[in-house]
């Protein structure tokens, strides 16, 4: 059936979003909202969109689902407002900065029966999903340890660092939720190290720009997460998982399969340079998951409550990094 | 600018193009044209265009562009018409089975003022794309040597082979263009050698399965090709290039970059299954190409006379294989 | 200049060391010496050399070296008894399980003008050293992080890891002189979590079999280290260091380059084995350095104190797992 | 049994044996016999051999095996003689330029009972060997096409291409070897083109210096060679083969596993320098498997005639460039 869709946020990521609803032909853009009316518009126009309003939009008995791509510290409202006029929602993580908030906003959530998915795109990158496929069906036995890797090729503007919540919140975030859906439970403890090593101005905002993160479960499996605010080398994203059985691997991509063999090196391509190029699959992979949810009346494979641990685990490691021990959980 | 165009040929390749008009924002699919009207229904529906016929479609002034697409004794007729109409071509490889009628086609085009395409759309595979480039601008220096492997998954059905023009024609057609476009010039030998070790029903129609041939250029530059209508790893396709500075290779890529270790071995992706998921994205890079001719009055990167060459060295190959002797150009 | 050996212990890595001075020019096994008559004369046949004891062999003049090869409770002795009869000392990790035993050592040592060289064989990787030579002339300008992946290919016998000093002692340890190798200074802290996943006895007996420590320096580089006792697919042994410049992976060696490509997969070789094959080149290039030492009146490049280091590590990690904090050094 | 040696020649390659020699516990070199007796001497001395001739070392009931690695000229009379006197014979390659001499030689070989070994070393390394094993275990099915791909760093001295052959019974004579020998059987047609691109100075001394060579089966299998005589970016030795049920590859050897990521590109090591160096251990492997047959009994895995077939090819090779036809052999 086709969905009709209005989009909150009209910035990058949302960009991303309403590519994704005019490739799949199961969807429809409708309505772009955006306290930017120029931004708004300019998306709306190059979709076939109109420009609406929150209150207009959620009225409009036709919008089935809404994507909120805004600002975060909108997300929980309009999370919130949108099930309340029984609309499904595709949520950009995080939920909100303050796990109290997000607590609230599960409340609400669970007393809706609306289908709520946050975005952790991740999970839906072909190699990713391929790994996590694989460890299910048993290909390497009982997990045993986790290696995540994550790093960006540069930082973002400190303007940006100020309201992002810091590198657990912001960027680790992906990770915590990687960790989460590889180890198929809650881990119990966590441990942090951070250092502000790519640039003094993130140190001096009280953030940290390189960090290693461990974790650990009841049942004694670990996870170590490594993240850095820049490689210059390209979108560092990588995961291995290892058990009694052996080990799966998840590298990165690259644009080309040319190599190159000269008098220096034997040379290849970088990896793609960023999320959007990393991740174009996997926006739209989500998007149909998502869309299936709600014309079969299926539960999201990721709900608010992977985006409430994804949070938690974020705050546990800035609780450690502050205190200089391990969290429970 | 917009362009419309009319489409010959629903069938799977045809599938593939009108996609990839769906996708290009500067395209707009308005007629679909096939002998099979059912099919022909189908796509249009499926893109929102009419099904249409041959002299309707040609004699609409607001069709800027045509797809050739339909089985190939039409391609040439239907090129002829077309430019005579005014409208730019986009034609599928090959042009005509016979050079003779090729060699009719290359004149009518070249008496008409049209952009004239034609679809050896491996040259806009990423990978080959930068191999190229690379090579122009001089990476290895001098080139020397090349070889190039085409191996499909699997024999097509009998009843193609039969009206496929065989394998040095339908098949081998795209890595002679490859040699052509790689070399720069025209080779001026070429020798061959052809078994029937896959099926052996193919061997009984006169056809090879299995082929090795080698091109030499006025310089002495040596090209070596092989050729299998089967490889059950998957579609393998790839480049290499040598020169007095070093050595290009151009890979096949796969679905995801999942490596898993165990007890028995190191375990990776096999290639892509086919040329549709090979040269997915290289289907929308020609076309886009093609509309930027249009509307920047350029010719095309891949002419009708490139399709007489590599239908040339088809001839030859022949030739050769049937005389067990090489044969020039 | 030749350089004559006596060899304290004849066990598997003895055997290893003996090998090494049979293959190396300037070496030559005078005296083998271990508390297994059978296991020492049938070394010393294999090499042409004597069976004797520490007492004659220290008083030997012709004796310009030791290998210390011994069981770990006897290094220190040994180092000690060589470096007074002013010979020239190469043992084996570790110099003792006690760090209050391998202080009064490194006294004895400094005392005594003589080379004493401590067997981290993974400096003298080829893979690693050069890793590290790139490292330090500035190939991915400032150090980060660093990520060590330790894996044995099964768990050592029971018995064995009764006397061991347990996995931080007995096998991080080189992880521990990897990570202070390459940091390039001694880490300020340590933490460790350690489960035991492999087998339970191993955990009856105190000790762990899955471990992963983070190291963090003064300048707030961050070092994780990931061990098993087990991995099915081979012995696993990389490194990655990554800094502002960029990264650098040392990765796993495998007996050959074959790849086959079936309907299932693309497969490769498993990794090496174990020490004895992944290290077989390493365990001749360090017997050179030492002997290049000793003939050029050059410090060793891996020192008692760095043997010490290593120890301090693997301390603090044990100290750390125990009282499940963060432990400073 | 410890075997006793003479070897005929000290230059390099003699170096590599007499290397190899020493190594091996089973073997012993007794003798040196070269004309230039300075050589003879160094070599002698580095082994703890004598300097002889030719007639005291057959004469000498010691002896039991000689290495012939002279001069290409003597290796014919060698063979004959050394058989004569009841000696094995390891013979570098070629066992002659002409194949006339080499039928003789062959009929002497016949009539005397000693296991004669042709130095083939490309079939003792560890990834052509178990690519061969894998092949003839059935792990891709029936074969249908082989790719060899050989090129060696920089081309040999003029002086020494005067002397050689020719590129084909020179250089690719390892590749036939290796096409006969993967076939399983003799090829029946041959079919040559070569270009004379590295050095023009080559070309005037009537060689090649660029290959690219196809074989042909009876049963219609194909293969494909190709030669250059400079590869900048190293020794390239790889081999495929392909077949029904999958396809194998051998490719090259480095050094290191180190992988640098920059801004640039993804960085990784040249193939291994040269044939001393990727060959460094079939060159042990092969004299191992020569004494096996010598105390065994057993026929080598490499005879004379095999030496025979691989000069047929080459000079069914240079025939066929001559007369620019297919050779049938």
């Amino acid at each position: 059936m086709m969905i009709n869709f209005c989009q909150f946020g009209a910035g990058r990521i949302g960009n991303v979003h309403a590519d994704a609803i005019s490739a799949n032909e199961n969807a429809n853009l409708k309505y772009v909202v955006d306290v930017n009316g120029d931004a708004a518009q300019a998306l709306a126009s190059r979709h076939g969109a109109s420009v609406s309003s929150v209150g207009e939009a959620l009225a409009d008995p036709d919008i089935r689902a809404v994507i909120v791509a805004s600002s975060t510290d909108t997300h929980a409202d309009l999370i919130e407002q949108s099930v309340k006029a029984g609309k499904a929602v595709f949520c950009e993580k995080p939920v909100d900065l303050s796990l109290e908030r997000v607590n609230d906003c599960v409340g609400i959530v669970n007393a809706h029966n609306q289908p709520v998915f946050i975005g952790f795109n991740r999970r839906f990158d072909a190699s990713f999903a391929k790994l996590k496929s694989e460890l299910d069906g048993g290909a390497i036995g009982k997990l045993e340890m986790i290696a995540i890797t994550s790093r960006d090729p540069s930082p973002p503007p400190l303007e940006y660092v100020k309201v992002s919540g810091g590198l657990f919140r912001d960027m680790m975030i992906h990770d915590f939720d990687m960790a989460h859906w590889l180890l198929g439970e809650v881990p119990v403890e966590v441990f942090a190290y951070g250092s502000s090593l790519v640039d003094p101005e993130i140190g001096k905002l009280g953030d940290v720009d390189t960090a290693a993160v461990t974790l650990k479960t009841k049942s004694g499996v670990l996870c170590q997460i490594s993240n850095s605010r820049r490689a210059v080398y390209g979108y560092d994203q990588r995961v291995e998982v290892f058990g009694s059985g052996g080990m799966l691997q998840a590298g990165n991509r690259s644009e080309t399969s040319v190599v190159k063999s000269n008098a220096d090196s034997v040379q290849s391509d970088k990896p793609l340079l960023f999320f959007l190029e990393r991740y174009a699959d996997a926006y739209g992979a989500e998007l149909t998951h998502f869309i299936d949810c709600i014309n079969n009346a299926v539960t999201p494979s990721v709900t608010i409550e992977d985006g409430k641990v994804a949070l938690q685990l974020a705050e546990a490691a800035i609780e450690s990094l502050n205190s200089g021990r391990p969290v429970g959980i």
